[in-house]
């Protein structure tokens, strides 16, 4: 007997039609068994777009107004892709009339405010979740089953950088991305916040940190091809050195402005007994160096797959790829998952809490020009 | 007002599976607008198969007998993914009954039965595809697109590889794969038809070749863990050189016992102004050598996204990656999309045709232990 | 008229090894026939040492007493190779002797050792190196070319790291290197000074830093094999993020217990118009991103042979490499080309003063926990 | 109580200085401490070239007469770099005089040629030695060590490429190299004996072969700039296959037309236990795949260093790299120390010859388009 799920849908954005295909996915790739997910219910900001996503994935209806999500009853669990302003609320209310929910990342537009989601949801017993959707890599859950062993033994070193040079041209047109206002902070929050969120879940809490952030480019035209340029008031850059809790140091580094860095996150973890390396753009590789004789010691290029966590999912051949749409299937699966079994599944609020917690302390940090304790 | 295209998959395995999934993807991922697709009938050879793909992928009906798909006339088009011992049957019956039919590869058991294929679907003036579905890696179709526009100048150079490594431990259990009966020839039939047809989809047709197969392990378990061994009568490896058409020349190598590479599917092309390699673990990348100043001639690796074939349809940034799945979407929607137009797309009967000659003639050649024209 | 050159070595270790075969190699290799270069003397502290290198590389005599070699007034130039401690000294006698001289790096034992070095040499007027190696390998000499030449446009970040594994195992025997005393600092000195120093070269002055240090292995074996053990008093590993006077930014980490890092020393450039990537371990490559179509936007691996910097020397095809022995070659021929010519080359005590501040403002901002500025 | 040898060098060409370098460092380096070496003789056939070799590397006289070389009893051993017409006369007088010798690969101008060298120098008992240099490649040492201890198992494939670049421009003039009647072959033979030198040594004798050769570029400036031009008579490119005596199978390709491979010799072999693949670009790595569990097979990429063959005679720590020249250095060791000590060094007149086989072998099969057995 499969349970049914309603879901909706509260954003329409990118990451909106990311999700919504990811759900429809879950069916046919024959994820998810115990349930029936109706995509009950997509809310966008405006009717057009509302109703295209309606169309496109198969929602029951479509609404302007988010709150029509939070008070349906009917409604068990709500995707929240809206504006980053809109997280907050959105989230309060969901949890406030008990709903399930996943929230797109940065959780909150600051660490109060994320602090504040996570403390209500736990309140409200409701399960909640963070769109870290890198966690859902196969390649790096694999690699974090090889630290959780103990293959790496006492972790030493992190080194992170998500570089990519979208923004390196001073061409590119102002968006809210550039504007303090609108996004808070710059590369430190878009992709940063990514970055840290892993530098916890595979080595651990951050302590301490130093930074110092840059922006290299000081304007930018209003609209494309425009004359008139608008200043840029957040970070095209930043670099941070930390400590880990549990001892380990690193040093992270993000921007937009690096030529021919398209998309580089790439980590790379030191430990007594071993290293990895991953860069998501190979996300189905792994470079892995364990211990064994002196003169075999180096790296191993890994071609993630069938023998790997979710191996059988996608019916892929090992060194056939995973793509990067097939991790939010991923992550649509264990959400509801999570919602039909009642566990508490992870990355959870307390996650994008404390990654917005370690992005609002790395600018607190270059504006202090001192190092900072979380 | 869109046209309604009422599709038959014929086949329930691996490939049934993720064909399946790939026209369960066109609407949602906003592919095909022009047409609303029917997943109306699978067919599998047990009942159990085709109700599981009906319910899975929500086909409208399912039988066990093909000849049904063939002869209801509201089946617009038809997916042939049978057991290789009935494409030729099932693809003359489709295109005599006038049907549309995206078939497998490799096409037919033997050259003269997929120029059959190819000649009837001709003279029944039906669209014919053949299943290649590296052609719609859009890395791949890049590489093309530069070769074709002159940027590597006059074609040198192939020099193709298909290396894999599931067959490297002798206990490895018999399959059909193993015996000359059930699949005519091994590595070179089941890896060399892909590579095949890329060398000539992107250097040209084969004029000539001389080759050797061998075969390493002898025999191997009848099942998984018997002590009870049958003979392999197929190669493990096919070496080969060759002529092309239009003076070109080159090697290839197809195996599956080759330890460490998982899917190594690498082509390398030379031309008298530039060169590209690509190698379908990275299917998101390409690495191409221009001209330029001596001191900087080398090769880039690109990673291929949204400035390239097929940039927008995933809605990914550049260096995010796509995976081997969404090949398929891309093969499904330009199928359907020739279905529509009327358009006769490529690859068709004749790529599947062209590409079962050579292997033959590898066989062949190997054989006869002498060059053959093709 | 060839003039001739008598040089006296201070230093038997492996460094005057080194450097004795790389003058031995310049008549061999047809550098510099301006001179007639005559390995006058070699000091060692013990008399055994300094015969078997009188032997080895054909010094004319041989001394236990470096004052000799400054008070011979028969000595053109003087190679300082001693332990670290003895730099000074034997620094000063020689600038004060009017001797030429090649001291090896770290230049003194501390920042202020290493400026009264500098300024005594300045105010004697005579020629004074430091043997920053790595600033002799081609392929950093070609990529300084085109930070120089402007092609890389204005510096943005800098990522460099110098990463070994040499004392990743614990029960590798303590030495000097690991004791405060002896060696200064850990890593970010022995490792360090080479990383900062190509910092400078390549991209600039330092402005201010924060950095941390950590001692992963906290004691060793006082000899192989010994069950007594030793405290470490040094880092095992920094990480610093810094600004440079050109408003570049970076983060630099050195360590010597990464495991499956051999000898990565590895620099990252990005600039407003291109970047590019280095590292010792393929000291012939040189990989670069430089502007144009957005499409075929990427890094390209270049082989650094005979069309770029001393691409003749040493009689090479492009692709074919050169070796880490030969970076001492050109520092050798560069160094006595300079006092033939009496010119004042670079890397001088100048650059060891410099990068010696660097290390030690490294170790003191980790130790403060602050930012400091240089 | 060292011997002393004395060594003549027929040559003072390319391979006549870099052989003459090799035998100075020899000292230095610690080498052959058994053993004083006098370079006694330098032969050109030019005075003025003759006597620039003699006052480079310190050659106790010159002569333009080879044969003087020959007939002076006080000469050891003789190094023969004299253009390749001349091997086997000067080759065959040596062997007839007692001379030991290593003459420069390809060793006749063709088989038979090499087969007499072979014969009458083993009637002689002389030693004899081939160089093919790269065999003193230590990273290519160590992969033969593994092969020859069983790591890889039995052997399936060899597939190996030697591409260069460097007449990819049609308009490098013509020389010697694009003349049949001067140097017998093409690519085939300059790249190739090299390559066909390692296959033999790696993986063992070639049973048979079927070949294609071909020009494409037709004809070239007779000099630099020149728009007078001249045909092209031997290959550019030579693509194979072939069976070896143990059951091996593989391919290969020489050229030097490939654009963006500057000298890429590479080698990628699979057993039934393992693989390795190693590129001279990067002479100082191996990659290698050894058994274990499958998901983490894979190739390691190894730094060839101190844990290695002749780890200690360059005196550098793993990761650092050794050089193309300083393969030379081992060969000089190789050949004189086999002198030293009597022993019958490999490779020797025979290699050279089964080299010049496969090669002419690989041009006649080519010309007979048929299989040829050797």
């Amino acid at each position: 007997m499969s349970r049914k799920i309603r879901l909706a849908m509260i954003g329409t954005g990118w990451m909106g039609h990311v999700h919504s295909e990811a759900y429809r996915r879950l069916g046919p790739l024959g994820l998810l068994p115990q349930a029936e997910v109706e995509l009950a219910l997509v809310v966008g900001r405006r009717e057009s777009t509302a109703r295209e996503l309606q169309s496109r994935y198969g929602y029951t209806r479509w609404s302007t107004d988010w709150r029509e999500a939070v008070e349906d009853p009917s409604i068990d669990a709500v995707d929240i892709s809206f504006p980053n302003a809109l997280h907050h609320d959105i989230a309060i209310a969901c949890a406030r009339a008990g709903k399930a929910a996943l929230c797109e990342k940065p959780l909150g537009l600051n660490a109060s405010e994320s602090e504040e989601m996570y403390r209500v949801a736990e309140e409200c017993k409701v399960l909640h979740m963070t769109a870290f959707n890198y966690r859902w890599v196969p390649a790096l859950i694999f690699a974090r089953s090889l630290i959780e062993s103990g293959e790496l033994g006492r972790l030493y070193h992190f080194k992170g950088v998500f570089c990519q040079d979208f923004a390196a041209d001073p061409d590119v047109p102002f968006t809210w991305r550039f504007g303090a206002d609108s996004a808070g902070a710059g590369s430190i929050a878009t992709l940063g916040s990514h970055l840290l969120d892993l530098a916890r879940w595979l080595v651990g809490d951050v302590a301490s940190l130093a930074s110092l952030t840059e922006t290299f480019v000081e304007d930018r035209p209003v609209e494309a091809g425009s004359a008139s340029r608008q200043p840029v008031s957040v970070d095209d850059t930043t670099c941070l050195v930390m400590r880990f809790k549990n001892g380990a140091v690193g040093t992270a580094q993000t921007t937009w402005v690096a030529r021919g860095r398209r998309c580089q996150l790439e980590l790379e973890i030191h430990g007594s007994r071993g290293s990895l390396i991953f860069d998501v753009q190979r996300m189905n590789e792994l470079q892995l160096c364990e211990e064994g004789p002196i003169e075999k010691r180096g790296f191993k290029t890994l071609y993630i797959g069938q023998h790997h966590p979710y191996g059988q999912v996608f019916g892929l051949k090992t060194g056939m790829n995973l793509g990067w749409r097939d991790s939010f299937v991923l992550q649509a699966c264990e959400f509801l998952k999570a919602v039909v079994e009642g566990t508490r599944p992870r990355p959870s609020y307390y996650d994008g809490w404390q990654a917005d917690r370690i992005v609002e302390q790395a600018v607190a940090a270059a504006r202090k020009r001192a190092w900072v304790d979380l």
